[in-house]
């Protein structure tokens, strides 16, 4: 048997306790390190690209950043650590001292006693260059590198605490997330507008047709989280506190913005009132009205105000409601592929709303970024996919 | 001046204060009216949907769930309450008061003083049947309405929370989430099986080709994660602690497999080397290698034992390494369409790392469920699009 004692003597033998000897470098990210106070020269190991060299007489002095900081950490080195190899954009390990800077412009600085180049950057060819400050178009056309400017680092850092945010606001409202398909049989808004999707042709399938129906990128995931109404009733209008209605956060598409046609869609089920009758101007989906009584100028969505697809049915109005849809329907010759639509209303149907934020309009706004390239990591748009 | 005494004589006045005459009644979730302490006559609002109706001579029993529990409140009403409308389906609006239920099979009951029906349903046509327990093959026909059943609802809900959990896990690691493209011009993996995304005929392009190039849907954002290994310099092997990396949770495709079409896959740049190598089995990707030594036969991902795409390239091997792949993309003839992926090794790149997880896959191993398709809210494959 394996005794306690004899596990403890196991335990003991593979501590973990460091050897003095082979004690390891405390590695630390440039914000750690520019946060450190009374630096007095412990060893520590810090990795980053070079932001700019300046080559003294006997001293060199690069600025090295690991995306943790807006600011960089000064690296002070004999100028015997001087190689064309330290340029603007390599990566480097910088082993050294962390000691408090005699100059005003920080506050510590890194004393270096080894430097390693982990990647090398070949600067005349790389296309940002030092000192210069690329505008966002001039980035726009490097999605591969430009998320090592600060600007995008931040964007993209912005984004994904945003996104972090919104999920956090739904999950603590009672709110349960749903993955509404990307791809769809539906021409959900009746624009007519849509990406189409088939297999490439390498792809061998006996029938003509991969999925029996054409299938096209989804325009809205509207209907779908309708759908998941069912999963449990609560009345719109009484909102949040009343936990379980559900959200997406899926991509959409719409051939007929030209500037956006990836886009990304916060909806959910369920209702907001405040925040969709009291909605930002500047975050104006098409489908909002404006608020014009409003001190502030905001828009409002029309599905709350006015019952239509999504609509808020209640009482008398429910009945009508779907003989309307039904007629609706007929007329267009799309009874059979909206049957489904009907059958929510045949069976029990309950009240619900919701509305739609585009989610990169909206970091526009809390960012200030006049171009929606900008603020999503691999923009697409017409005669243009990159990556 | 709107004074502080003002200011609050006009508080008082629009006092949200109940008025004793109209004192709302309480609504209550199905599951907070089950756990009730101490139901002793209160008067509740309840709604939900018919899950089951026994009529007695002079009593009518029916069970109401509106998703918050997998167990059902009884309303105990009086058989003058009877009609055709009260069916297994219907949405109703129940008024009453909360008592203890005499019976052991529940704690509280719900006298209905007033049952109002919200949603009719109609109940030969509605294809879940009173006391049936269909099974998931039966359900799989009715994505618009499997979602009102306890199976589905719980499977959606767990879902929702794994979800959250995974990107909190990510954030308080210190990962940037990135929303990688789900359209693009590369053909990653070199599968060649994709799917094409062509702008439906109805759109009107000056150009015959809307991005200039034809486009796919994604089979992985692995390319586009290795970009974004630019946000932060990190060593995938020091992991976690030394925080930003990035991850994504975006769906991709491949025509390749039959079952599933539309996946999602977690997918993050850095490394998580506990998991990755004693990864189960049973969610095995077709990327990792069995271990068979492991005693409980886990696999582990390739790319971070055998240098790859997504490589740990580090030391001398570094450069090599970017010449090996100069020399596969020229073979190929895709240097020009890789160029950007070459330059991320020419511009001062950094050790990186990861691994992908298929989150369908790693539901059906955390619930049982056989069925890829029981766990997609909208599954698409082969021959079908349903919605």
């Amino acid at each position: 048997m394996f005794g306690a004692r004899c596990l403890l003597r196991a335990l003991r033998s593979c501590s973990s306790a460091p050897c003095p000897r082979h004690k390891p470098t405390a590695k630390l990210s440039v914000r750690d390190a520019l946060g450190a106070q009374n630096a007095s020269g412990e060893l520590v190991k810090v990795q980053g690209w070079i932001r700019s060299v300046r080559s003294q007489k006997e001293v060199l002095f690069l600025h090295v950043n690991d995306g943790s900081s807006l600011e960089s950490l000064q690296v002070v080195a004999d100028s015997s650590f001087d190689s064309r190899e330290l340029a603007f954009g390599s990566s480097v390990e910088v082993q050294g001292q962390l000691v408090k800077s005699l100059s005003k412009r920080q506050n510590v600085e890194l004393k270096a006693e080894k430097i390693e180049v982990v990647g090398n950057c070949d600067a005349k060819a790389f296309p940002f260059k030092y000192k210069e400050r690329h505008p966002l178009e001039y980035l726009r056309q490097y999605p591969h590198l430009r998320c090592r400017t600060n600007v995008l680092g931040s964007i993209l850092r912005v984004r994904s605490e945003a996104t972090a945010a919104i999920h956090s606001f739904f999950k603590d409202s009672g709110f349960v997330h749903i993955h509404t398909p990307v791809i769809t049989s539906n021409d959900c808004e009746g624009a007519g507008e849509l990406f189409q999707v088939e297999p490439s042709s390498k792809i061998k399938v006996p029938e003509e047709n991969f999925f029996n129906v054409p299938v096209f990128l989804t325009v809205s995931g509207q209907l779908h989280l309708e759908v998941m109404s069912g999963i449990s009733y609560t009345e719109a209008v009484e909102i949040l506190k009343q936990a379980s209605q559900n959200f997406t956060f899926t991509p959409e598409w719409g051939a007929d913005l030209h500037t956006e046609h990836e886009k990304y869609l916060v909806k959910h089920c369920g209702d907001i009132p405040v925040f969709v009758i009291n909605y930002p101007l500047a975050l104006k989906p098409f489908y909002m009205r404006d608020n014009e009584d409003s001190p502030q100028h905001t828009v409002a969505a029309v599905d709350l105000l006015v019952p239509g697809v999504g609509e808020l049915f209640g009482g008398s109005l429910r009945e009508e409601r779907y003989h309307f849809l039904e007629q609706q329907l007929a007329r267009s010759g799309l009874t059979e592929a909206y049957q489904w639509y009907l059958d929510l209303r045949r069976f029990g149907s309950v009240p619900h709303g919701g509305f739609g934020m585009g989610f990169e309009r909206y970091l526009q706004c809390i960012l200030g970024i006049d171009n929606i390239k900008d603020v999503i990591p691999f923009p697409r748009f017409t005669h243009s996919c990159l990556l």
